[in-house]
């Protein structure tokens, strides 16, 4: 079996291995905050990285879903050649009960607030 | 006056000039949110700097409670040569309702997950 090594295959942290610190950090960024703000409005929907049209540079981008996917925010898998992305709300909240929804709350609010 | 370069005036933002994306960074890291979860059990009580008894140098210690500071999460003070700490609770509650609570929350239930 080589599936450690399938490129294909993405490394995601088990529930079990969540730190709420790298969560903090992954959503402490506007561009990420705004990935997960709109797959938060997806529901479980999977959603290519190209769906997003952020203001960064392809390799940002990239970067961007990876430290999401790192700290286990968003589940990233491949469907023939291309990123499926999904939020983990189901993790989330079960270690880290109302965070997510607290963090998605503040950011409408700012969002009200002083615009995007 | 000359209070604007008075070495012992620290800048703070205003409410209004508070961003979600600091404050979540602020908050990301193990060291600051410990800091944060002893000043929330202190409500409202003033810290200073060597009240926490943190597994860093003076200076790392240093930059953390600047982080707070310049993020809006704490408001640091001189009294004579110390610096007093207090957690800008009423500020973070008023512009991020529910989400101050959920982070310690969050933080509470890892380390009784997982030891601190």
């Amino acid at each position: 079996m080589t599936t450690a090594t399938n490129p294909r295959i993405l490394e995601h942290p088990e529930r079990e291995d969540i730190r709420l610190e790298p969560v903090l950090h992954a959503l402490s960024d506007a561009v990420r905050l705004r990935i997960v703000r709109d797959m938060a409005r997806g529901e479980g929907a999977e959603f290519s990285c190209s769906h997003f049209a952020l203001p960064v540079t392809k390799s940002t981008s990239t970067h961007h879903f990876r430290v999401l996917r790192e700290s286990g925010v968003i589940r990233q898998l491949y469907r023939g050649t291309t990123k499926l992305n999904t939020l983990r709300r189901d993790d989330l909240d079960a270690l880290f009960p109302g965070l997510l929804d607290a963090v998605l709350t503040a950011a409408e609010a700012q969002t009200e607030r002083l615009g995007d």
